[in-house]
């Protein structure tokens, strides 16, 4: 039998709702730095990068948390957030957030080991509104379990959402999405503008592909049935896309006719593949130096407003190392960046969270199953919406 | 990437289909008991119980396989088959196949080592037609992964077959489950008589009534919130059924009004909730003998036609041990009985398999996902067989 | 790479350390019932049980943290805790812990909904002592990760503690460590002292006495090597112990001659096999009713000082169940109750914690390397005092 | 309870041994090319690549398993076996295991879809000697669970044969390895003699880099406690050895003093870092773009006798991409190439497995204790052969 005896030692049996992280996108102010805590800080300190590439003795490591760096007085916010990296000062005194491979010889560097502000950089912790309950808080972001039930609806809302204020919805997939249903499913929210960009390694786009042209994944049919003679089918199908070229070529030419990667094809949906030492082939299209690889994955970070990584552990830690927690309204204030991890199993998630993707929402069940009901959650919510359109269009009148 | 060199090996590249085991129920025929292989192999040998509850020294141990025994010249197929048991001859000459605690001192039971004939008692091993591909089947019946593509379609044209044909389908299922939605899904499956009998635990009937009464399930509302005060409300459902005196009479008072248990009242669908060590309270119809709690489960699993094992390790290799492989279609011939086992991971799947249930097909997905999809699926099924018909009848006029 | 944003946010870089709850048995007071907060709550209130084995609604339903009860003024912490059970005040006004199912009715139970002592009813659950680092103690509550190294010395230590203390350590074992190795190391343990008592399941005394009279686990030999026609094995030896009439009868009748059971009988240390559904028998020590079973295993939790869990999920969530958080320690101050839970997933761990056993400390390993390593640290422990001792006394003379 | 009834029905209750596929390391001959069934079979056929890095339609995908081509008569073994690739004549009549990436236009590239023989191209799928039982072979090799023994004895028997006779052990590991006391069992193997290469990524070198000069890994201590301010130490250890330029300079100037790479690089055992999108820094001695990366890892996949992947999902089926599944040992014979597969779940061993790499024998456990074990039993495996050796050479005397 489940409790928790701890978080409702301190309520009574009062049937008050605990909201869930993920049930509220919380938008939250930066600190006041008008308090007078933080009256003595002094400005942040910044030493010159000894090589190109190394960072000075000392550098302050970021976070994927909001930063402030504090120079001439004022607190300022470096662009470009994400964890692992330094703040840089450029010529026109502007702070980015820069992987230390990036530098060049003499870049001015923050240095410092504090984020309490007392070396002139600060660290917000709390992203959580004023008022809320912080235990309940703590205590249910370290929740990611099958045994919880998934609010299929929120998120179906969610991306609903982002599709209407243009949001910049960044997926992350792994090969397990690429059996024929979820394929269909995934090329749906292609086609329909719930995809900002697609992130994904030289498998899926190899099974998808390997699925237009022979009708099966992974040698299987899309029952599930095995092909004799269907170990060689995806080195085939690497092979026809090579010789065209390209993956658009491939589209062009009539050789790829369906799927993912038509779908981002024709509905001018980018997406970066980003090659691996497992890689068979790979594709033409395929990043293969991880590095230049890590650049263009996070041209897309940057822009991301949503996230949601499906059925892979090297993509999802990945994209979560280049992900800020949070995205910047326009207004002053900030939003934590919904982020949902979805696989079958707890240790993804636990493992995306313990590398510090705090705010990642796990679901733990199979990606064929989540994408087929997402799918139908959202065309249920657009089909209300319209019906509830219509009789206000209609009452209008 | 994914490949099979070895079963491929065997074949080319043409892409005939190799039939993945669940795919088919399979029909196949007894031995042929005149074949002269047969001929010089002697009666069956039976030695009295020492004792109550103890099996002579070198009984015969069974198997959930096809199983004969020679007795007066003729090979006779002993009644309600399971494994690890003995095989008795009663009065009348008729064999039954008894867990050796039941035995009585002086039962005759059958002895020996050998499951080939010499010694007078054959296992069929070969269960597949003559004819099928015999590297294929050994090859995808190992197949359990959460890679594979779930077959719905099939599931549902199953379970209505069932349906049609008056079949006997046990549904086992653990805690998992009990989540709003899930919930709902099971309800419907039985009001709508796809349930021949329910085996489970304690604490599915205790998170049923739960949320039937309080509207949480582990102290969760159906979005996945936590109620405060939550942690005693299972203990507080527990205790209002043990005041009514039963399951039934909670509903009759109008205590329990939705869900699993409600529905199998109403329904007159039995089923059977066994104790363990792990329970709460527990209610007051749970058996908490487990012997007298394997006798119940038995009742059922020796008319199941069809079982269907949801998100519980422990009730499923208890029902496994039970199940015999196949079903006597009553006109000479046998079928595998289709038993399909869903669950987060690999492991239990695997393990219900390397403990003797060799023809369970794994679905590795969420509960709450999988009954939601299969029900689709059905109702689907459903209103396609009705357009048929209706289709076909006005067309008749 | 893993970082962990959040807690050191709020630190330097300075290398202080903080210590994973495990590492220190914290030693903690009772609240300070002096404090004025606690000045205006009443006395709890009691009500009658109104039939055997109910609770009178509105009940209050324990945890496993330190509970005080307000009664004539003073504050009395009830005898036995764990959690969900009832508070009962017997007629010489002492309270206990008792499950609803033990009750007759009349007995009086306290009621209420707060554990604030609002209602006279007051839980602690801050059990660090006062000092300590709260956010960090959060932190690493809820890691549990087959990432992290494993203190073998700090739980070798531990135990040679207990057992010169005098301790009380509850073995909960699973039948995955009944493999040749480890039986033989938990078989050391056994007669070396460490073993207060064992709680099992039938399967582990079923396997462990296989491997003395057939020299097989699970049909395998020690190096995992198959034996044909060794499917019927367990079956065999439980039926040679069903007609020896007992486990300790067999041991007597030099039937087991080594192993687990073996040592318990010869070393007169208790142990509680509890029936399941699954089990095959069972063995005649088997208590098969779960609620007498529960009972069974309480009267050890009751003496418990120390609990180490391995591979099991069922039994450890029982014992758990069972289980305070904490250890009277006869002198006002009251430490936690270490709880030690090997499994090769993190899942049951977890599942463990969310069932209200916060106190478990996870080991994600193999039972049979567990069991190994855990044992050459004692012996290496053991020697390194002797060697201590003998230099002390060498150099006392 | 554990039971196997299909292949146990075929035997009796006698107790011969199946041997385990890795308890022997398989010796088996080629194919008996004089054999009647091989006499009408023709030449392989050849075409070119069309383009570079393009095979012709209609390639030969290879397996890993012993593959033969008929050459104007004659069958020969191509070199430098592995799957997924293509077979290439070269301007000596030389034929070639090549990945369809290196091929230049106009290379000659054998075509066909048959593996029996019938277009000149023969696979040999029967690995086992002759006479061996092979229903319990296809049993035993889908065999990996954690309910299983270890044989640590057998494993430590065969490093040591291994070094013996100067094989070439590729040892490939994830970072779960890097602990303190992991790495140190690691570090002892490089010293001793029992690796050949070590295939690895940047997060192993980084961490035990971490660890040597800041003492801690994941920032943890190596008794597994959290260090405040250590989220950047990872970060700051990279930093420093791009200041030195490269590992065996930072080994040079002293910043690394212990610990694996710091063994490889005084040892002289060669190493290769692959780099992934996951990587901080990265190292300066990863290899940041995959298809180089593979490339070098071939270069030490082509002289392995013996592979042993521990912890790693990515480099073990990379690596497991490029073995064949056997080595050739140079009198006409060939034997298995053993390859052991350390996790703590059965998951990536059975991946590694459904991915072609059939021979994988796997170890589910910690990979702390697997080496700690392992050391142990190659360390009193050593000793007992130096006594042997001194014994008979007394008594030789």
């Amino acid at each position: 039998m489940r409790r928790r005896s701890l978080p409702q030692a301190r309520a009574g049996l009062a049937l008050s709702v605990v909201p869930v992280k993920f049930h509220s996108v919380t938008t939250f102010n930066p600190p006041d730095f008008s308090d007078p805590k933080f009256a003595g800080f002094p400005d942040a300190r910044f030493e010159p990068a000894p090589a190109d590439g190394v960072l000075p003795e000392g550098f302050f490591s970021t976070t994927n948390l909001p930063t402030f760096v504090r120079v001439n007085g004022r607190w300022v916010a470096p662009r470009e957030p994400r964890m692992d990296s330094g703040l840089i000062m450029d010529a026109n005194g502007v702070l980015w957030v820069r992987e230390g491979r990036r530098l060049l010889k003499g870049d001015l560097v923050a240095v410092g080991d504090k984020e309490d502000g007392t070396q002139g950089i600060y660290v917000q912790t709390q992203l959580t509104p004023a008022g809320a309950h912080d235990d309940a808080f703590a205590f249910m972001s370290s929740e990611v379990s099958r045994e919880k039930p998934i609010d299929y609806g929120h998120m179906a809302r969610l991306l609903l959402e982002e599709r209407e204020r243009g949001g910049y919805p960044v997926w992350v997939t792994g090969p397990a999405l690429v059996h024929s249903r979820a394929r269909t499913d995934m090329s749906w929210f292609i086609q329909n503008g719930f995809v900002g960009a697609l992130l994904a390694g030289n498998a899926v786009a190899v099974h998808d592909i390997e699925a237009s042209i022979y009708g099966t994944t992974l040698g299987m049919t899309n029952t599930g049935e095995i092909t004799q003679g269907g170990h060689g089918l995806h080195m085939r199908a690497i092979n026809r896309v090579r010789a065209a070229g390209s993956i658009a070529k491939a589209v062009e030419q009539g050789i790829i006719t369906d799927g993912i990667m038509y779908s981002c094809v024709k509905h001018n949906v980018p997406f970066v593949l980003t090659g691996s030492i497992r890689d068979d082939g790979p594709l033409p299209d395929v990043i293969t130096d991880s590095v230049v690889g890590q650049d263009a994955m996070r041209a897309h970070a940057i822009k991301a407003t949503f996230a949601i990584m499906i059925a892979t552990a090297l993509h999802a830690i990945a994209t979560g190392n280049m992900l800020p927690a949070f995205v910047d309204n326009g207004d002053g204030t900030m939003r934590e960046l919904p982020t949902i991890c979805v696989d079958s199993s707890e240790f993804v998630v636990s493992k995306l969270k313990d590398r510090g993707t705090h705010q990642a929402f796990g679901v733990v069940t199979n990606a064929q199953d989540f994408m087929h009901i997402l799918r139908l959650y959202v065309e249920r919510e657009i089909e209300s919406r319209t019906a509830a359109t219509s009789t206000t269009a209609a009452g209008a009148r």
